[in-house]
């Protein structure tokens, strides 16, 4: 098949590029100080006999982190990272990821290494074997599985390109598998490249057998996790392949296929033998190290260059009989593999060819990525820029062990430094991050469908599920929240249902408003313009108003703005009530910004020591936000006969704003425990009577600690039908609820999490 | 009890004018031409059995029409006004509603006036006892009933005023037997004004016992339907009042309490022994004839008026003991009732005395309203001014039958001019008014929460049911419009469900846009600013673009807009599919504003006449709207090398717009008879995916005859989730599709409507 001819046609270019990406990638869990630990996969992960992306691989310390497949290499790296935060986040405080292929000094006796404990006892079997057949100790290499898939349109269009081939399957099939030799041929290249394993730790390798460190890739070499020299397998046709493997199997020098570690995997079906029928869909390049500079374990231009190598191996013609030039790049495979990576590589040459090549390609395709090829292409010169070499000349410096330890760390420290936040995801409302997390913990598909939305889907099994902004979900009906958007119809509900509402309404002219006089007569109440600053025309009146005064007091907001609100009110402490599914999950005190006192430094100072505090950010993408000291704020300073100089007494609380929005520098504080059950069932009835869900209701209550006996007790202000939840995730002071569990297991009660 | 003093308390102040009303107004049926009808009780109206608006009073052909318990004159009118607009509309179209409550012509035949058709046997039983007991012909006559309960603060701040009575139930009570004598006393004022039926129709009365015509008020006079004078019931105290009803009873001179046609009734329970644990809560007037002049049999002035002087009775003292003061007042109520409408009463100086003390109570009140208490009072000195007065001489012009049969008409036209309208609801969007017609056809209670945000609540027995917009209910998720309203998720949805789904994007930026060529290279697409006049910058491909061409498209797109759109370009035409619950209910085929040649008038004309149509309006009040001939229109002309005084030839279509929005002039075609029964089997499953149950889905089909056989039939363009519904029922041309009826079923499939 000359795949090049097809690759030039004009039909064919624009969707050169076009590939989907899956990775998987192995990490052995160890202390802070570096140590392997011998506890469990972390408990609060979804189980393992369903999780999608948490999984064990040989050991119960070695995580397998599993991407879902993706379109984009922005799109595969996002949930990498997710997961990385996802799979740190959960482990205990005290333990890290490995961030070297090579795993860390390994246990005098091998039976310390503890084989992962899965449900299932055929999976627990098959690493028995493995144990037995290649030492526990060979397993504990870790690396990048990388999942590559051409795009479907440009398989298509190489397809219609040609006509030497006229089933579709088995043109797919003939194209995976001449890039399967060429990948094999020229493998070498990345592990030139990328390769990271120089150097292994106390107890890898018994005494006798193993290599000349350093090398460029314990991994990828002989001494790495491989099947013994007896397994030979053909690439020369998906049918020899095929009837190797079956007789590896029927000759008992393989369990079973999967026992077949291949650099690169032919993938379709469950098995081998389904590709015959669903044809090849896609490789699985299996011998990437993990780059240990990167958290994740390879980056973005890595990734963008095997995609371009890739299309090279497309472009690229085949030079020998298939099985010689399968055999010609093992032999160079290892070869590159076993070198100094300090050292210039034998085959300088052959990578310089394979480079202008690439670049020819990339030229007359028009493709972009000339610049990436270019920097690695200098490497070939450099190797003191390869991944090997730069690990060596670390160790050199103070020892390898030390230096994956003070990265792991880095590492560590990245994933804790803002846990409110999931890494991939961070553009995204805090509410949808935390979602998201708590999804992809345990073990439910998450597919972000519109980022700037906020749209997510759900699966767990059949079982799907959208979610919009975190609890806009399926289990509220459509009127639900257009009734609570909808403060007047809400009031008359909750007043017919029984509810104490204060009466409240704006007027946007003097005449209507004097006609509300009768209504408020006898309350409490106050007159304000609907935009105020700092209280300029609002008057509060206690109740037996006159309707001159009242009359008055119009007069005053009128003079503020054309819009006026007269509103009912209500003595006591507003707060929040989250409610999920008839149950008060939540409750929270938000008061003003403010600093406290202690006799010594200024308002200015406090604040900027009260904004030093992680939780606290900028537009919305932290649970707090940073108090300001703008206009508003030292106005409201100057209302109190202060400044931003002044320095408070001991214990004085200063306010710098009125509202209490959590938006404007507000404190939010937990009180669910504290809060009386009597308006918890309150606050239950009334979003009950409003035929929600899920709601934030705000409730005025005078004293949080005594029960509710009457109407007059309590005033319910409004009903949210989009509430916040991370001001309850991450609480200024105060428990921390995780209402996006909550709302994971409202969505999903077949699911114990 | 002095409750003027309680009135003049400032605390009283503010809630002197709360009130409730309701009002139940009887009619006959009568053919346009004036004949009383023998047809059924109309058959599209909900089950008398259950029916809150729209009932039969003695005989079949007698609508009783009955508001909700309303809070202000506005809304008692309005559902007043809308449930005329029902009944009306749900009759024969040969029938209307006799004015007067003075009946047309009665049959020669008893026999032949038919009593109301129940289903419950006591309610005939009742009936028939009363024709034996009074006559059929007695029981013809026709009033308004009108319910007047005073606030329930004004009452509570009444009681708080005094400190006779501690009970607040005794006090309500007496406060509302106090009024009840005062009314019988002073009734004769209402009768003088307001009293309209001066002259009966033939076979009314027996040739014996008549009065001597005309007089004021036939109805309200002992001619009238009454009971038989030995039937005598004190209103000294509710004891009393209950005594002589039930002896009444007992002695067989009424076969039940219900007979007792008091001109006032104490209300409260359902039997005069509740009132004694409820309390009288309100008091039903019944002794105001239809005002033959407006269209409700009542009018805001004569509410207004009579709500003042409830207020006066209030106020005035009673002069002689109870017992006394009611007969005097039965006497001159029914001397009044007699005397001859055009001439001055002998009550004049009473009459001058009420007035004045009603001024006296409003200036000491600080009401409002002197100015229609004057206007009647005038008519004191001016008795030509009264209503039996004016029919009278209307009467003497043409005859009394005449005069109704012409305004019956009228009202009749009114009725029928905008059919799409709901009088009382007109401001608020048409859907929102047809689901409010429909809903009040079948006996759903109604009510509108939010005018401005179309909020409506309807209640069946205790199944209640929040509608906004039409059709936004409690049968969708919330999940599922937000999925429509995302364009991009709803494509991706579809899309992963196999529909077709023509590909498409906003670009800002021509970087973006550049990269999207491999997506249509191959497609037919199209090119285009986002906002556009007239094709400017718009490309149209064919497929097999070079990227060439495209970056030319691109360019040509951006010099008119900073976004443009890419997408495929779908043949065919587009149609509406309206989806309610898992079935096709309409499609629509909408077509851009045009009008057809005839050879002679130029365009011009030709658009005034198609705008003539009563189905064109403006502002969306109406189904369609009329046709423009703005800036746009006469560009899109001048394309066309026309302009508007061009004369088309006979049969060419010319159109004005280029978008066949409705609300543009559009046509609307309902084609769903005609839409082959695959595309509606798409549609369906499509709305399915999306997880709605009420959607307006859009399907772009080239032939809608020939069946869809494959994916490349049809392209779906978007789903709506508040998709319009009067453009449906109403369509320019084509059958009517009653959608909010569909809508109706859908939240009541237990109702049989």
């Amino acid at each position: 098949m000359n795949t090049k001819k097809m690759m030039i046609q004009e039909k064919v270019k624009p969707f050169l590029l076009q590939a989907r990406y899956g990775i998987e990638k192995e990490s052995q869990r160890v202390t802070l100080a570096g140590d392997l630990v011998r506890t469990d996969h972390p408990a609060n992960v979804g189980n393992r006999s369903f999780h999608p992306y948490i999984q064990t691989d040989f050991s119960e310390s070695q995580l397998e982190l599993i991407t879902p497949v993706t379109e984009s290499v922005e799109e595969v790296l996002a949930y990498l990272e997710a997961i990385h935060d996802v799979a740190q986040r959960s482990m205990a405080k005290d333990e890290m990821m490995w961030p070297f292929s090579m795993p860390p000094a390994l246990p005098e006796k091998e039976e310390d290494i503890q084989i992962a404990k899965l449900e299932s006892h055929a999976d627990v079997l098959y690493r028995r074997y493995l144990a037995r057949e290649y030492g526990k100790r060979k397993q504990m290499v870790s690396g990048i599985h990388f999942n590559f898939e051409y795009g479907l349109d440009l398989v298509n269009q190489l397809f219609l390109a040609q006509d030497e081939e006229a089933s579709l399957e088995n043109f797919k099939t003939r194209l995976y598998m001449k890039i399967a030799r060429n990948f094999l041929r020229y493998r070498w290249l990345l592990t030139y490249l990328f390769g990271a394993s120089p150097l292994s730790e106390a107890r890898y390798f018994d005494e006798e057998d193993r290599p000349n460190e350093p090398v460029r890739s314990i991994r990828t070499s002989h001494y790495g996790y491989v099947n013994k020299a007896d397994v030979q397998v053909s690439y020369e046709s998906l049918a020899r392949y095929s009837e190797d493997l079956a007789e590896n199997v029927a000759q008992g020098r393989l369990s079973e296929e999967k026992e077949f570690y291949a650099p690169i995997r032919l993938r379709g079906g469950k098995k081998v033998a389904d590709l015959f029928h669903t044809g090849i869909r896609y490789v699985e390049l299996r011998n990437i190290d993990l780059n240990p500079f990167d958290r994740v374990g390879i980056d973005a231009d890595e990734i963008e260059f095997i995609h371009l190598f890739m299309l090279y191996l497309l472009w690229a013609e085949e030079k020998l009989s298939a099985d010689e030039w399968v055999a010609e790049g093992n032999r160079i495979s290892d070869a590159v593999s076993l070198e100094h990576p300090a050292k210039a590589t034998a085959y300088e040459a052959e990578g310089q060819r394979i480079f202008t090549e690439m670049l020819e390609m990339i030229n007359e395709l028009e493709l972009d990525g000339a610049e990436r090829v270019k920097k690695y292409q200098a490497w070939l010169e450099h190797p003191e820029e390869t991944l090997a070499a730069r690990i060596l000349a670390l160790d050199e410096a103070e020892g390898q062990a030390a230096v994956a330890t003070e990265l792991g760390r880095k590492f560590y420290d990245q994933a804790w430094a803002r846990p409110y936040q999931l890494a991939g995801f961070r553009e995204m409302e805090l509410s949808t991050q935390n979602l998201l997390f708590d999804a992809m913990q345990k073990g439910i598909e998450t597919e972000v469908l519109d980022r700037q939305d906020q749209f997510v889907k759900l699966q767990y099994q059949e079982h799907q599920e959208l979610v919009k902004n975190g609890n806009m979900t399926s289990k509220d009906t459509y009127i639900a929240p257009l009734l609570m958007e909808n403060k007047t119809v809400t009031k008359i509900m909750l007043e017919r249902a029984g509810f104490r509402v204060p009466e409240g309404e704006t007027f946007n002219s003097l005449e209507a408003a004097k006609k509300a006089y009768p209504r408020f007569a006898q309350k409490a109440f106050v007159i304000k313009p609907k935009s105020t600053n700092y209280g300029l025309g609002i008057t509060i009146f206690k109740g037996e108003t006159s309707i001159t005064d009242f009359n008055t007091g119009l007069a005053l907001a009128f003079a503020e703005d054309t819009e006026i609100i007269i509103e009912e009110f209500l003595p006591g402490t507003e707060y929040r009530f989250f409610v999920i599914d008839h149950k008060v999950k939540a409750v929270l005190l938000r008061i003003p910004a403010n600093v406290i006192g202690d006799g010594e430094r200024t308002i200015a100072e406090l604040v900027a020591e009260k904004n030093e505090s992680p939780l606290r950010g900028l537009n919305h993408r932290s649970p707090l936000e940073k108090i300001q000291l703008g206009e508003l704020e030292q106005l409201m300073l100057k209302e109190q006969g202060l400044n931003i100089d002044s320095v408070p007494e001991k214990g004085q609380q200063v306010f710098l704003r009125e509202n209490s929005n959590v938006s404007t520098g507000g404190d939010s504080i937990d009180v669910t425990d504290e809060m009386h059950e009597s308006y918890k069932k309150i606050a239950v009835a009334a979003v009950d009577v409003l035929g929600a869900r899920i709601s934030g209701i705000d409730l005025i209550i005078p004293d949080k600690n005594k029960p509710s006996e009457s109407k007059d007790d309590y005033g319910i202000i409004e009903a949210n039908f989009n509430p916040m939840m991370h001001m309850h995730i991450y609480p200024y002071s105060g428990k921390s609820r995780r209402l996006t569990l909550d709302v994971l297991r409202f969505l999903y009660p077949e699911m114990t999490i």
